[in-house]
């Protein structure tokens, strides 16, 4: 009997599944963009996290596994970057992206202009959604985070990261834009290099940030629509400052 | 002796303010667009706030003078819309502009885009940056606060208002928009009425909000340059979304 039961949730989990897919591809099929579902990641809470390692071998005069600035030139190993979750490998920057899809089943998209749909927004803090976009002969890592900054107001932080040295990140410029409810909210910038540290990103609020309420407004029916695009950063810095 | 170090110092006031206006000319001079100083105003933190006079009148059945949303289709009087300012005054519509110019020098500017140049960002919270800017034949009151929603955290929230009814409000656009060191934020959204609070418009968030850090990524030299536009929002409507 439990065994039906269980195999009668999978089916319903799967139905409700394609029927978001469904909606999202509805939803944004007008708009002729590359809509991607994203679901949640719970975090690990009460994981050190990377930042908090680096920060040690800092102290201690050990040269920090991320967090760290300067271009990698030669090949060198470098710590699985993919945010929040504790995981041991180590590898060249090079097989990051396959490392990131083969073990932690993240989807990659292709091209210039595409839509990433959080689903689940209510779930609770801390939460991510990630996704890797690859785009002008690059693949770049979007993370959404849910976060209690201040106990008890859950804030969304959104950022792109290259996955390449921070150089090669300050050639390009990325956008985030929401769009909804007579609003819009545009952020501009330029990627952080993957071999800096997300949390520091999000700790120092250096990225998109939406108050909960906010989010609300731009989500449709528990899911936000995110609008990302990326450009060569030569089309950036030539345009007049305010 | 004490009068002449009395005048010393209103003189060194003078060409303080002069350099700092000459400054804020010179540097937006190359966009060709009116720049505006604004000086901060200290906000009286202690003060009951109209929102809670309303509150207070609504539990008790009375109408309440501020936070009602339909049009004011007859001359009727409204209180003074200062925000933060416990201001015992009441008039028409019609005549805020020159209450609110006369009685809290507010300073009202002509044009379709202007920045508006808000100097001392570092000071402590409550304050309020507040400006009119008259076009398209009405006039907007642009706040912009520096409040602790989460103590110990103080943020930056800007918003406009139509000194308007919510009906004719619904027509516009506005936008405001942050540009410098690499990165861009836009917030574009229909402007609220006058009619409507201040007070909970920013504590809604549902206005542009901007963390400490990311204000001084914005800001030059402790002053924070936004860029408005306002448009009539037929232009906006007709955007497709995302």
């Amino acid at each position: 009997m439990l065994f039906f039961t269980q195999c009668f949730g999978a089916v319903l989990d799967l139905i409700h599944l394609r029927f978001q897919h469904y909606k999202a591809k509805r939803v944004f099929s007008a708009a002729g963009q590359l809509v991607c579902v994203v679901n949640p990641t719970h975090s690990l809470k009460y994981a050190p996290t990377r930042c908090a390692a680096a920060q040690a071998s800092t102290e201690q005069g050990i040269l920090p596994p991320c967090h760290h600035h300067e271009a990698v030139h030669d090949p060198q190993l470098v710590p699985c970057t993919c945010p929040l979750f504790s995981c041991p490998w180590e590898g060249h920057l090079e097989v990051v992206v396959s490392h990131l899809r083969q073990t932690h089943r993240i989807n990659i998209l292709q091209g210039a202009e595409i839509v990433f749909l959080a689903t689940d927004m209510h779930l609770p803090a801390p939460t991510d959604w990630i996704i890797m976009h690859s785009c002008l002969g690059h693949q770049f890592l979007l993370v959404l985070r849910k976060q209690e900054k201040y106990e008890g107001h859950p804030q969304f932080f959104a950022t792109m990261m290259l996955i390449g040295t921070p150089t090669q990140a300050n050639n390009f410029t990325y956008r985030l834009e929401l769009n909804r409810n007579q609003r819009r909210l545009k952020w501009e910038a330029t990627p952080r290099s993957i071999l800096e540290c997300v949390d520091s990103v999000i700790s120092d609020g250096d990225c998109l940030v939406l108050n909960t309420s906010l989010a609300q407004l731009f989500s449709d029916n528990g899911s936000l629509a995110i609008g990302i695009a990326i450009t060569t950063s030569k089309v950036h810095s030539s345009e007049a400052e305010i």
